[in-house]
């Protein structure tokens, strides 16, 4: 058992996609663990408690049973994946899966995911979106759209920790009022994605 | 030489922290490099022959001598790290790392930088500034305040590519308009890292 097996503590929303990612990865992995629930909507990622163990004060997080602790939703399923067939062990490679999951966080996740909170948990209707990220969130599903009408996942023609990043909040598109039936390749990447993950 | 030592060219603007990173990165490591001036003010990454190299659309990008290319300038960084001292071996503390890389571009770059850029570039006024982005800056620097008094460095008290990430736009959060002199560990800090980057 390396530290990247043994049980963990997973501390997230299970509504979130970012807490999703983290444990599609552990089911996917079998990296065994248990959930403590936090809701980020009741700011409890803003207590004392929490603080100690994740100063940044967002979920997910995770806790390995001698403490230590790992926040950031990416950082975490890179450790879980890392040296494994979710996440390529050829440096560059790698680095392409990194180069989407940093895009993701500052490119698709501020705009898609934001949106898709708005409309399904905070009753934001369509026509009241924010608008910058309207257009912001309908500029990274096309770029998906562009980059997957030539090959099956993100990188290295395989299922990796890009598709799971990805996946999180695309899969909410629609949802949060995208027309996803104009990407229809991002569409079969989802479906692609869900048999994979089960999801 | 190994394919991170080649010679690549770096695409970007040095007056971007985010391509300062790169450059000041390649720079400790000896990595050679010629620069292509990138204007991002100028619309220049969304021409169709640099979005045929990164489809991002963003700046900074490498190119390694076999075309292959890379964007995401904290990608780019931990890519060139990659087994050298800028970046700890052990799974763990990589991950540490990558967790302040991906809280960089997330929580902090997009209120910090973006501020920056503002006062510095578009001669917005202090007083003008877009208040939501002032209040996530101040929750970043008071983060880095407290988690620096009890260290030199972000990880495993030695320098590393989560010390240049964040580096690279704090030491314009005074120009950006936050104070800090009310944050002497942040601006001791700074120092170091000037010391080792030479900027």
């Amino acid at each position: 058992v390396t530290e990247q097996r043994a049980m963990m503590t997973l501390y997230g929303d299970l509504r979130s996609g970012n807490t999703l990612k983290v444990k599609w990865t552990a089911d996917l992995l079998g990296v065994p663990y248990t959930v403590v629930e936090v809701d980020a909507f009741m700011s409890a990622t803003r207590q004392p408690e929490y603080l100690a163990k994740f100063p940044m004060g967002q979920a997910p997080g995770i806790e390995l049973p001698d403490g230590r602790c790992l926040a950031q939703s990416n950082a975490i399923c890179r450790y879980l994946a890392n040296g494994t067939d979710l996440l390529p062990a050829h440096p560059f490679q790698a680095a392409k899966v990194d180069e989407w999951l940093f895009w993701e966080q500052y490119s698709h996740e501020p705009y898609v995911a934001v949106l898709y909170t708005a409309v399904a948990y905070r009753g934001v209707a369509l026509s009241e979106r924010d608008s910058h990220r309207v257009q912001k969130g309908e500029q990274a599903l096309d770029l998906m759209e562009t980059w997957l009408s030539a090959r099956d996942f993100f990188v290295a023609d395989r299922f990796t920790i890009a598709d799971i990043a990805l996946f999180a909040y695309t899969r909410f598109a629609e949802r949060a009022g995208f027309d996803m039936k104009k990407r229809p390749h991002v569409e079969g990447w989802l479906q692609r994605c869900g048999r994979k993950i089960g999801a």
